[in-house]
């Protein structure tokens, strides 16, 4: 019998880290930390496990971690989800989004997601019997153009997915953008989705401005996050979702069918270490240095590059080095230059490439450096 | 607008164990140990993480953990699956069973399953717009009736789901049942989803019968199974699922987009844990010890028990007691009696209410005898 997703293959962040390590190049793909997680955290983690903390968390998540997540999001946005009805700690950021997606999505709902985009939400709109109704951000800067939005929303559209800091692109939504989605959603039932993995990564003294700042959005939205990015440690797939208790109520109906609960001695070190908030306010300016860094390493070579105003990737623009595709351009500077780049065709649902590479910029001043060395080159 | 899981309320997993805290009752409900995991596995957690195992896994699981349980699955039932394309890691054997289901469930599609069963099953058929087929297990002693079982079988039947160990009844498929189901599904598409989480706890001699010792079950199953049951961490969110290539391919286009991957030091510490066989080899008398123990200590009471052939649930009839409800009685027995379980009238669709509750002797010695003091004066 056929495949429920036959179009889906190997996913691009898996082909490039393994073909960077076939290659023993360096690897800018996938976006990971090259360096540790703060040893506290782990200490943390050893005492409780030490102390028990070894079986089923509740199913919504333990309990000092929504409230923590409650109190650290009044601080951010000044608004103050319930912990017990509002905040769900699910397993990873892509955890949150499938279940999000999965709550709200029937046969025949249009979803609008906005391109290049995260490669997991079209397929789970798929999976749903949906249809993914796509708009493209508009070159060169990756902004949002509302009017187009407007005109992909009809009768049928369930929900909008919005992505702030962007990843790939590093675009970052302001509230003049917030204003308009709630002005095109006013007086329908369409909901919000707003993946905000990257919320403490904004450069430049901007501030991201979250759907949980906007109370007419707020009030229907999912807004997912993620600790992965914001404490170094994307392998322990530790997310959470923020959404009113109408929408929490139908996203936990999914995450207990999903995963049940999401690993407790983890969500029970997190927990306390995000009592201490210098970790995440010090964010901005640790990614920006590193941001920086990279940007000035690569000052001599042929890549046009904008600065990323958040996540932790760098898009690089190569036309005045090639006119290959995208893909195949990452192909052969992983194997030729030694430096492995996501092609950002992988990002749009027919491939479209605007000769783009992303480059991951969490990494050592000298994983940085020694990439920079061999990208000047090319 | 509606829900897609209009009758799902809290589970009763949460709300016995909610009553039980409320209460401070002895839990013998949800299934989890109260004693800790091997401290050497803990160990293990805080080294790699100090080695820097906290960024992503790859997709289907740490390469060293499927090689582990690949030799694992040759050791205990003679075949050998292909870690690379036949072995995939899931965060809990829950993640897994989702991920068979959504792989193979088309809307319309019909998949049987054996009633009284796990919660989960159901409501992910019904979201893939599938239809739960149900078929009673034969009582008293939860069998299989496979004529039945073929009677309800029909060509928009797209898989079956079989439980062995069972939970909650304890019961254990034979060599003869699985030929019995393969000679059923002989010259039809039906796949089989074969839920083992509890493989490693069969009891009184006799031996958990896999369908992967099955050569013609093997080659259209999905096998599902869980770390979280066998190494007491039921918190840290472990399972895994083996099945041939054609259907690992479609269970892990499932998986990247529902988790995408499992925490990578909880991987790694369980692949280096597992080469030590001894743990699962002595956990059938580890837990039949605990069985004995909870029975011999409720030989004065007037609940009817029949040894659990497997699993770390123990079934007691009640109707010498009362001719209450089984959850009315559940919730009594918690707040009078001081002990909290589930009343297995959860586990059926219609909430059929056999008089049966179902106690889990997960527990230390003196959790076990204290729970016994209580429910020999009922
Ligand atoms: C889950 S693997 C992809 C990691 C990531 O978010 C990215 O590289 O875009
Ligand atoms: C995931 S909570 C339920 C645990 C369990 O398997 C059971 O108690 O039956």
């Amino acid at each position: 019998p056929s495949s429920k997703l036959p179009d889906i293959g190997t996913s691009i962040f898996t082909v490039m880290s393994a073909l960077a390590n076939e290659q023993q190049a360096i690897n800018l793909s996938q976006g990971f930390p090259d360096f540790n997680c703060p040893e506290p955290l782990i200490d943390l983690v050893g005492r409780y496990m030490r102390e028990g903390f070894n079986q089923y968390a509740p199913m919504a998540g333990v309990p000092k971690l929504r409230e923590n997540i409650s109190i650290k999001t009044e601080k951010m946005y000044g608004c103050r989800p319930d912990p017990d009805t509002e905040v769900t700690v699910t397993s990873g950021a892509t955890e949150a989004l499938n279940a999000a997606i999965t709550a709200v999505v029937k046969p025949g709902d249009e979803v609008v997601i906005l391109e290049p985009c995260y490669d997991a939400y079209a397929p789970v709109i798929r999976l749903c019997g949906g249809v993914p109704v796509y708009v493209s951000l508009a070159l060169p800067d990756f902004s949002v153009d509302w009017d187009q939005v407007k005109r992909r929303i009809s009768s049928r559209t369930r929900s909008i997915i919005i992505n702030t800091p962007h990843n790939p692109t590093g675009a970052v939504m302001t509230k003049q953008d917030m204003d308009k989605l709630a002005n095109l959603i006013e007086g329908t039932d369409i909901l919000v989705i707003s993946d905000e993995v990257y919320e403490h990564m904004v450069f430049d003294g901007q501030q991201h401005y979250s759907v949980l700042q906007h109370p007419q959005l707020r009030k229907r939205s999912f807004v997912i996050s993620s600790f992965g990015k914001t404490y170094h440690t994307t392998g322990w797939k530790v997310g959470y979702a923020v959404a009113p208790p109408v929408l929490t109520t139908e996203l936990r109906k999914m995450h207990q069918f999903i995963t049940f609960s999401t690993p407790t001695p983890l969500q029970m070190a997190l927990a306390t270490f995000m009592e201490e908030e210098t970790h995440y306010r010090n964010l901005p300016d640790f990614y920006q240095a590193k941001r920086d860094f990279f940007n000035e390493q690569l000052k001599g070579s042929r890549f046009e590059l904008t600065p990323s105003a958040g996540t932790y990737f760098q898009l690089a623009k190569y036309d005045k080095i090639s006119e290959e595709y995208d893909l195949d351009f990452a192909k052969r500077i992983t194997r030729e230059a030694g430096v492995a780049a996501i092609p950002v065709s992988a990002f749009y649902h027919d491939k479209t490439d605007h000769k783009h590479l992303r480059f991951c910029f969490a990494k050592s001043e000298d994983t940085l450096q020694a990439a920079a060395a061999k990208l000047v080159q090319l």
